[in-house]
C-alpha cells in the first residue's frame, strides 16, 4: 500500500506537529491546506495556476461527481486526477455531508463552514445547495435515500455504495461514509447517529478493496465530550489509514471537541479537519492536532470580492480602493499581487468580469495555502506561538 | 514616432500581403488576429494564457473604459497595457461603434459581427449591449450625445473628446471617431454620415498629439461602391498611420466593399478590418488586402460552448461527446487540448463552471490566432489559395 504518514516534529505543550503524507501521486507536507475542487475543478482557477500557488493537493466532492458527470466516466478517464488534469495527490469526501445537508436530518441548516455570519449567510453556491430549503432525506440502518439537488431524482447511498463510487473516482485519500448531524442536535440523536456512523465505518473498511487508495474514518459526536471521546476511541481503533474530524465547528470548539478527539486518535496517522479553513481556525486546528484542512472559503470569498490580507479581509469593491494603484498586499508573492492593482481588480468586479474571480481566487488560495506553510515552518523553528499571536492580533485588529 | 509598417511579401493576383507593424510595445506580424479585451480583460483568460496562445496584440473598447473605470484611472495606471498587465501592443477603437449601435441611427440594429444567424441572435453580452432595444443617440455636426448603457446618464463624444480619451487610455494604435451606420441605411444617409466621418477624421488628426501613438482613419460608406471608393480616397489621402475598415460585412461584401477600399488605400500603411473574425471571413479579408482583424467571436462562442475545429464548430454539450475522452482536436497544440477531454469540458459546461469558459476561450483563441498565422505562412510560401480551398472545404463540409 503506497501510503504512509510520518510525524517529523512536535510542537511543545500542544498537540501540533509537522509530518509528511506519502501518496501514489506525491507527498503532502503537513500541516497543509487542501484546496476544494467540488466538481473536479477549483472554481475559476486552472491547474497551472494551482501549481504556481503552491497547492499540494485537491479535494473533490463525491456527491456532486456521482450525480454529474457520474463516477463511471471519471473511472474511464483514469481517475479524478487524470480527468481534471491534476497530477498531484487527491482526496474525495464521502458524500455524507452533502446528502445530509440537503435534508431534514440537518435540522437547522447550519452550513459546515459557518464560522462567521458572513459565511453563514452566503448562498452555498460552491455546493449548489440552497441550505435553507428543507429537502427529503431518509436514513435507515443500511443507508440513506436522498433527492438529487439537480433534478429531484431519488438516489441511495450506503457505506458500500460510497466506497464503490469513491473507488471509481480513484482519489488517493477517501473518507468513510458518515452521518453528518446538525451541531444543534440533542445528545440522544447525536449518540444514535454516531453509533450508526461507527457501524458504517466498519462496513466501509470491509467493502473497500482498492490497494492504492487510503481510507480515512470519520469521527463524529457533535459538541458532546463523552460522544467525541467515544467516537475517537472507536474509529481510532479501526484499521483506517487516517481520520477525518466531522461536524460543524466554531472557534470555541477547536480547543474542546477537536482537542478531545486528537488526544485520543493514534499519533501515527494523519488527521483531516473537514470543511474548516478561516485563518484563525487554521492556527487553532493545527495547535489542537490536525494535519490537513479543506474549505471552500478562499474561492467563495474571492468570488464575493472579499480578499484576505494580513490586516483582515479587504472588500475590494469599497470606494476607497477605486483609484488605488497598489496591489492587494505589497509584499504578497501571488500572481495577482505581482501584476495587478486594487483599482484594476475593483474594475473587474464592477464589470462582472470572470477574470475578477480568477485573480481573486488566486490571491486568496495563495494566502491560505502559504499561511499553512508558514505555520508549518513556525513549528519547525519553534516560533509557532509567537507567529500565531502576532498574526491573529493583526488579522483581527479591525474586526 | 516609433510606429512603422512594412510590407514583406505579396500574394499573387490578389491584394493579400504579409507585413510587420512596429509599435512602442513590440511588433505585430501581419496578417494578425487582434484579440478583443473589451473592458481591459480578455474575458475569462489571463495575460499569461494569452501569451501562451501566441496572441500578439489586444484591442480594448474606448466606450466601455470611458464609462468605467474612466480613462483618467487608466492614464494614472500608466496606460491600458500596464493597467491590464499586457506588455505587448494594444489597440483601442474609437467608441463610435458602441455609441451608435446603442442608438436609433443604427436603424435595424444589426450587430457588427452579424455574419451568421447564430451570432446575430446571440445576446451581445461581450459589449453589454441589448442590441434590439432602441436607445437615445443624437448626432450633430460637432459630435454625438448618448446615454450610458450602464446607468442612463447622458454623455457626449466629439472627435476631440474621443482623441482625448484614447490618448488617456494610451494604446499604441487608436482609431479616428467615426459614425457607424446600419448597412441597410439608404444611399443618401450613408453619404451624409460618410462625409461627416471625413470631417471628423480631419478633426481627429488636428487634435491628436500623442507622439508615441499611431492614429488610424476609418473608411465608411456602407455597401455602395461610389461611397466606399470616395471614402477610401478621402481618408487614404489624410495623414493617418493606418486605416480601419468600418461597417457591417457579410461574406459577399469581402470581395466587393472591402476590395474596393483596399484597391485605393495606400499600400504602405496597415489596414485593420473592424469586428470581423469568423474563419472563412479571415481568408477573404486577407485575400482582399486586410492586415489585421479583431472580433469577439472566439471568446463569445466559447462561453456558449461552441468550439472551433477544422471540421466546423463543435457544440461540446452535444450528447455524443458526453463520454468522449478525446481532446477537442487531436492535433491541436493549445493548453486545453493538451490536457483535457471533450467529456471533461462538457462536464464543466453542464456544471456552469467558470473554467469551462476559460478552457473553451483558450482553445478558440488559439484556433483563430494560429489560423491567421498559418494564413500568413501560406502567403510566404505561396500556398495561400490551396490552403484556403482545403480549409474552407473541410470547415464548411457539415454546414
Amino acid at each position: 500500500m503506497p501510503f504512509s504518514f510520518s510525524v517529523k516534529s512536535k510542537l511543545k505543550n500542544s498537540l501540533g506537529r509537522t509530518g509528511v503524507i506519502k501518496t501514489p501521486h506525491g507527498i503532502i507536507e503537513t500541516p497543509a491546506f487542501i484546496v476544494v475542487g467540488t466538481k473536479a475543478t477549483v472554481k475559476s482557477v486552472t491547474i497551472e495556476q494551482l501549481k504556481e500557488i503552491g497547492v499540494q493537493s485537491v479535494l473533490a466532492n463525491t456527491y456532486h461527481l456521482y450525480l454529474q458527470p457520474r463516477d463511471s466516466l471519471i473511472k474511464d478517464s483514469g481517475g479524478l486526477g487524470k480527468f481534471m488534469g491534476w497530477s498531484g495527490p487527491t482526496f474525495t469526501d464521502s458524500g455524507g455531508f452533502q446528502v445530509f445537508s440537503l435534508g431534514e436530518a440537518f435540522g437547522k441548516s447550519v452550513g459546515k463552514i459557518a464560522t462567521g455570519e458572513e459565511i453563514a449567510n452566503y448562498k452555498d453556491e460552491e455546493n449548489d445547495l440552497e441550505i435553507s430549503k428543507p429537502r427529503l432525506v431518509s436514513i435507515d440502518e443500511d443507508g440513506v435515500d436522498f433527492k438529487s439537488f439537480r433534478d429531484g431524482s431519488m438516489h441511495r447511498f450506503t457505506p458500500e455504495r460510497s466506497m464503490e463510487i469513491q473507488q471509481n473516482l480513484g482519489a488517493d485519500i477517501i473518507f468513510a461514509f458518515d452521518e453528518c448531524t446538525s451541531p444543534n442536535a440533542p445528545h440522544q440523536y447525536q449518540k444514535e447517529a454516531m453509533e450508526r456512523t461507527h457501524r458504517w465505518a466498519k462496513r466501509c473498511i470491509d467493502s473497500h478493496n482498492k490497494e492504492d487508495q487510503a481510507l480515512f474514518g470519520v469521527v463524529q459526536g457533535g459538541r458532546f465530550e463523552d460522544l467525541r471521546k467515544e467516537s475517537a476511541k472507536t474509529i481510532g481503533e479501526m484499521d483506517f489509514d487516517g481520520f477525518g474530524i466531522g461536524g460543524s465547528f466554531t472557534k470555541e470548539d477547536m480547543g474542546t471537541a477537536v482537542k478531545w478527539v486528537n488526544q485520543i486518535l493514534p499519533e501515527n496517522k494523519p488527521r483531516h479537519m473537514l470543511g474548516i479553513g478561516e485563518p484563525e481556525d487554521l492556527f487553532l486546528g493545527v495547535e489542537n492536532g490536525c494535519d490537513t484542512f479543506d474549505c471552500v472559503a478562499p474561492t467563495r470569498l474571492a468570488r464575493g470580492a472579499s480578499l484576505y490580507t494580513k490586516n483582515g479581509r479587504m472588500i475590494i469593491l469599497n470606494s476607497q480602493y477605486r483609484n488605488d494603484l497598489k496591489p492587494i498586499e505589497e509584499d504578497c508573492g501571488c500572481y495577482t499581487c505581482r501584476n495587478f492593482s486594487r483599482a484594476y481588480l475593483g474594475h473587474l468586479f464592477r464589470a462582472n468580469e470572470m477574470l475578477a474571480s480568477t485573480l481573486g481566487s488566486i490571491h486568496n488560495l495563495y494566502f491560505i495555502v502559504n499561511l499553512v506553510k508558514k505555520i508549518r515552518e513556525s513549528i519547525l523553528d519553534d516560533t509557532f506561538f509567537e507567529f500565531k499571536k502576532s498574526f491573529i492580533k493583526r488579522y483581527t485588529r479591525n474586526h
